[in-house]
């Protein structure tokens, strides 16, 4: 295995006192509807307001200080966008952001927040990976990616390590699956503390990229996907996530739309969090009956929160 | 006074792994707006959704053996009523709630899902204390009041003795005030540890009863407020809750019902939270600008988070 679980502790160690150690939240009614113990990892209350700065910091802080000197690029037009800027001006680098010229303004004004330079692109004509190696080129950045990188991975991990950590042994842990990094950071932190652990993938009905191409056993590519839960619409896995996950992930399990808006209803009417879609998603599985037999201990890892009050407002209406 | 900080200390004690220790959230957006070192405690996590729990639990602990098998009698068509209900059953013993005929049916749930029995009255005809002091008399059951007693602010203490145990001495509180219980208990407390702390009570501009009796060195009646502010919204403080509070709260400000929409909405970009609009009244009172001359280290309650998703999307539209 290219990441291993000392990688994810080592990862967990850089983290120390700059990502927050989220809360692990227990509600008697979910345990109720469920017919099982769930642990939800907010991860919504990561800084950046996700998982990402795991593994974007990690990332950038094992750049060399020279590499750190000259700057990072990234392209992304959600979480990793905010994390990786976030990352670089933690570690005293600076960040160029490559994001579509019609990101709302929140998601513009955020990364702008955070200090990073931002480069627009046409969503529909341009294509940002190669603006960025254009950028990383010109400019001798180093580009961080979203998923598909050993320090991304072993990052992303460590968010399952803590909920292990703080909810002790756990039968199976439920994760949602964009390009596969925090899912395969979290398999490999979960089966190397408890082999017998489940691991359950969760993917929107209309981006359900790494179920077929777990299925196909090759990266399989989807048309772009057309789901709420933008931070989960890639159209295939990364081919270092995809890797890993065809030997550590059970199965991956589906869930609708309506299912991640009724499970965002659920966040604010019960657990009083705001989810992004992308962040319900697990939970969603679970509410939903999307996975066949609960067994008695089961985690969750709520990913994100970031989608906005105006954007919320309509989600819940 | 009638309650003292060992009272607190005792009432923490009966609440220890019942009542969530709730968490303390820092922002270093919100740090940067106002100026100060803010600590956020989450009583919106707390069971129930609020604050309230703490109060209800501890009053309900002390009853006698033969009381707690008689059962409760509560009325309330906010927070109270579930946390009297959750109360009751945590503790073995029956409740009966009094809500108006028209409460939201989700309030009506919640406390009908902690298996409390719910007696209906009409908001408008009705007198919710007289039906409840008749049933108190009919059944021999236990009236809980919502504030007015001092084994309510005993409990209601403990939030802030939790929040200065969790963030250390702080220069200032700011507190939500309705009927006065839960500022009384954290001036209690907090200055009973750290006697030159300021206490700060929030109220809706329209709902500013406590400003109005501290001014006027009695307990003033005010009209039925109107204010999105549904847990603050009373005319009256306690007799008992008045005559702590005009001993030990330095100063009342108040808040505009769009000063805690605009709340909420920040509570959802940075925080991922969701506060009711009571819930937001303390936080709202630093973001705008309410508060002269914000110390260094301010504590703030966030009181409680029961909105509801459907309204939750017509407040922050």
């Amino acid at each position: 295995m290219t990441v291993t679980l000392q990688d994810i502790r080592d990862a967990a160690g850089r983290l120390e006192g700059v990502a927050h150690r989220t809360p692990v939240f227990r509600s008697r009614t979910l345990d109720g509807r469920v017919g099982a113990r769930v642990f939800l990892k907010a991860e919504n209350l990561q800084r950046g307001g996700a998982f990402k700065f795991r593994g974007a910091y990690h990332a950038v802080s094992r750049l060399s200080p020279e590499q750190l000197a000259r700057g990072i690029v990234a392209y992304s037009s959600g979480n990793h966008a905010q994390a990786a800027a976030l990352a670089a001006r933690e570690l005293g680098s600076t960040a160029v952001i490559v994001m579509p010229a019609d990101s709302p303004a929140a998601k513009l004004d955020a990364v702008a927040g955070y200090g990073a330079e931002i480069v627009t692109y046409d969503r529909y004509t341009g294509d940002r990976a190669a603006i960025a190696t254009r950028l990383a080129g010109e400019r001798g950045l180093a580009i961080v990616p979203p998923y598909d990188h050993a320090d991304i991975v072993a990052g992303q991990g460590t968010a399952t390590l803590e909920l292990l950590d703080q909810a002790g042994e756990l039968d199976a842990i439920v994760v949602p699956v964009s390009g596969g990094g925090l899912i395969a950071g979290s398999a490999i932190a979960a089966k190397g503390l408890y082999p017998g652990i489940r691991v359950i993938g969760v993917e929107p009905e209309a981006a359900d990229d790494t179920r077929r191409s777990l299925a196909a056993g090759h990266v399989v590519r989807i048309d772009q996907p057309h789901t709420i839960a933008d931070g989960l619409a890639v159209p295939s896995p990364g081919e270092l996530t995809f890797a890993i996950n065809r030997e550590l992930v059970d199965e991956i399990v589906v869930v609708s739309d309506d299912e991640l808006r009724e499970t965002m209803r659920f966040a604010v009417d019960r657990l009083k969090l705001v989810l992004e879609p992308s962040g319900a998603a697990g939970l969603a599985a679970l509410l939903a009956g999307r996975i066949g037999r609960v067994p008695a201990r089961v985690g969750v890892i709520l990913s994100g929160g970031n989608v906005g009050a105006a954007r919320l407002a309509q989600l819940l209406a």
